[in-house]
């Protein structure tokens, strides 16, 4: 048994010193820390069950808790947690309340009247649609298209907020009055959650496919507030799952069977898994493939469909 | 060890007879059985980790079931399982999503065209907002200040419709184009859950404070779905939970008091608890009292303060 | 928005007094607590989705409180957060174990030699087996029988540790040697869970109905901890759950009857119910008449097949 | 919307001709499947959110679904839900059990009488303590010393059962006479989840890193139930989870330079992670380092420090 003694309560000097803050996403939207529990230690102790502190190293330390996100030993992240305040519009907020492991209060347009903001675009900030994504952006539109789009989505939005004011004004009960106001409008919520699940939101919400909007609040959250909360967890999760690349089992015999020079090897592999035609030039492109290319790529591998 | 030997897979026929079926709820909203697992008899063997059927009397097996359900042993309700087909506005999705302990698969705005349809109120279905109840509706509009209503929700919703087309059709990606949608458009989703997590979901949503168009899904799935698929369970539900009545401990010494005929205890009980002056006569009205008032009318108890 | 600066974090200076302290549970087991997030004003300002304080009134702040509880708006209680380290016998962690929304760090017997503890039981602690409820405790065992059950146990225990050593000596791997250590074997655990779980947790735990060995540490984290940490919450959940009264529809039905006079109804209902005969004397014992007895006994109503 | 007619119930009749069989599992253990609800089909439906069959190439439906699990789109997989009735010891059923999305119905001993039958050891059987691996097991133990071990664990076991027995006899209450039952005990269970968690299960525990008995359990709900209920998604786990390799940050680059042939590189990356000295040659052994051998020889690639 650890000793027992008063211990003063974890904190953080660096996240201490901007709870509270504001972080400005959008065009009015916040994320802002409210409280949080733990540190990179706290990871540290749940791991070892101990309590109380101890002499090992600091260098000990980090390397076991990268060793914990190196291996998916994820309990240990549970042990932090951390709640924040944040201004979002509905739109956003529907794809970030599908995250479940999480505790919600949401601003209620029940009992109080709507926020009275919308998210607005500027001109220059219209996105095509992509075109190998169905489910992405591509490139900006013109600013002359801009324009009237911008437009047009101002006089949308004071439709609905007068509609909407109208309904109050008659009597409407706010929670019908409300049925009509745009996906844009802003909410708030505090949104609590622990270290695991945060760098789960994080790794889903900041990846490239993610949409723009909530793009941003997951970089503020991952830049500004958990690389000051848990330093060296911030590296390992960058290090070992934000940037790290995973091969398939197929992908990694292609990739051997490219280093082993074994032509025939890696021919009938992609044909195979249909990345190419039985003579090892390109087959149609798949998204699998496309995949498969920016992975050679980062490994410094030249595809063989390529190489000719 | 039970016996060895392939044994049929469980079914409800009742349930079976409806799967796919869709029920119209609100104006252009559904709900439909997709698939499920267990019924009544899966919670008893559940609850005793039997299996391969025995020749216990249905009638125990009942009381062990309402047993269950009165005493809150939940996790034997949690082996029955049911997925949902439902179409829903938007607004009404965001109260169903923060039901967490479910899986979820919603039509996805980013990858397809948002469903062009809103939900629409006729001129008779406005509410008012209520008095005693800051996020409650109270009776209806006039139809005639409802006719004007209605026009101008037209006229909103048709106009938000027209710039989503526009923005579609000037390119603009579909995750961005659908930010001024209105709350009120359909959406449509794949929703799983549990029998203890839905009858959860069903116990809140079916409540008088629940906002009536969530509730009319909620009835939908309780008294056509539920009550068809698990008899047993959706009655000892309702006895024990839906219809059931909860007195706080000092509402509990309060009816003692009465029942005693102890004027100074349970006036002592009042005045303590805030709902009484001194006198016993009544306090200045609070939502505790009201709340008060109506348990003790079901259970045949005249409020003191009244029995004069 | 709220004001936009930082502002210090919240703590509570009781709970901070006894940060690490062990409280001892059982003859080797105890609890503390490690860290914590939030107090009862957290969950008052997650209700409210205000950050930044105000100037509402600790009375009002307090009524909105056990508003909360009374109705279960349980989502604000999710705002705060707790970390315990407990020790218990393997046995007792089986029950704990099974409540899910907790994160935990066990000590782990693959990693290093067990604890060389296990829960022994002095000769006047044995207790009989319940008649009346099948899962439960009754009575004392005479101290002649304890003290031959006590020097076995010492017996048992003693040969179990010896033969888990001589599998260490052997070199047996320690994720196998530990297979035959007796469930009365000590662990630790950080175990960490929000606000509403674990009252939820002690709520069916402090029960009478729980093992008196579970029971034991929920007492603890209850009476200590909770109510240290937040009294206001802990007074309403002992008002309007522990200590509460629920009343099944045909309870409440029968009650009424009772209050307005209406023996032919009340016998009805009873007769239906399988609480009485038809003659409303008392039917053959069961458990719902038993708890519906100590119902009325609490409501201080004489059960009419008592009335002779 | 779909369609509106009753359609039948998905079924797999590979999976409904072994409903009930038990896979036997250790010496007297055993799986089977008691219900399901989904098939491969069912995740494909559910990501589309369409239901009612279309016409669809079984082809596309099959590339859709492997893109799914490629990209850890996992809600889909939870559109399918097993439940397993489950006889294991309970040192194993400790691990099990930390899988906390699943629903669990567990034979009480505090109900009823311990199951009388516990693990045991063949003489042959005996694992040794693994060096590099703290928490694992190496290669077997002698049949000699395996023969005494073996000798000594019935003696334990018999005495822990006579011990059980004796206090029920005497009449202590089973809650209590159970403590000193030995790990190995075998219990049994009802256990339940969806087909995403399961494959969590599964990856974390058919992995050489898990202890041999739960692996034991998850190769055959694995190879013999996952494998013949949703071979699609069985195929596809195996491709992109179970056997696919992941590479950190620094090890892609490390694999970059390599690739281009780029010492000085290489040899930076490498002593800054610690994997070489300055000169290239291996630094002392590092679980990091053996680690990435390990996935530089599933690539072909020669680690440069062994490449002299």
């Amino acid at each position: 048994m650890s000793e027992n003694r008063a211990l003063p309560r974890p904190n953080v000097p660096n996240l201490d010193a901007i709870l509270g803050v504001a972080w400005e996403v959008l065009d009015d939207g916040f994320v802002r820390v409210v409280d949080y529990m733990g540190d990179d230690n706290a990871v540290v102790q749940a791991a070892r069950v101990s309590y109380g502190g101890g002499t090992r190293q600091l260098r000990e330390d980090r390397a076991l808790l990268r060793y914990l996100m190196r291996h998916r030993h994820t309990s240990p992240f549970e042990m932090c947690e951390i709640k924040l305040h944040v201004r979002v519009p509905m739109d956003t907020w529907r794809q970030w309340i599908r995250h479940r492991t999480a505790s919600v209060n949401e601003y209620s347009t029940r009992y109080s009247v709507a926020i009275n903001r919308a998210q607005t675009t500027a001109p220059s900030e219209w996105r095509e649609q992509s075109v190998g994504n169905r489910q992405g952006s591509g490139g900006k539109l013109s600013e002359a298209i801009g324009n009237s789009l911008s437009a047009r989505e101002h006089e949308s939005q004071i439709l609905a907020r007068e509609v909407y004011e109208e309904r109050l004004n008659q009597g409407v009960a706010r929670e019908q009055a409300r049925k009509d106001l745009p996906l844009s409008t802003y909410t708030e919520a505090f949104w609590k959650t622990d270290l695991h699940n945060l760098l789960h939101f994080l790794s889903l919400r900041m990846d490239d496919h993610a949409q723009l909007e909530i793009r941003s609040y997951a970089q503020v959250i991952g830049h500004k507030i958990v690389s000051v909360w848990c330093p060296w967890t911030w590296q390992a999760f960058l290090d070992y799952r934000m940037e790290s690349i995973a091969l398939s089992a197929p992908e990694a015999q292609f990739v051997a069977a490219i280093s082993g020079g074994d032509r025939d090897l890696f021919q009938r592999i992609g044909f195979e898994q249909g990345w190419t035609l039985q003579d090892g030039t390109a087959a149609e492109k798949s998204r699998e493939r496309v995949e498969l290319e920016e992975k050679l790529k980062k490994l410094g591998i030249m595809p063989p469909w390529r190489a000719r």
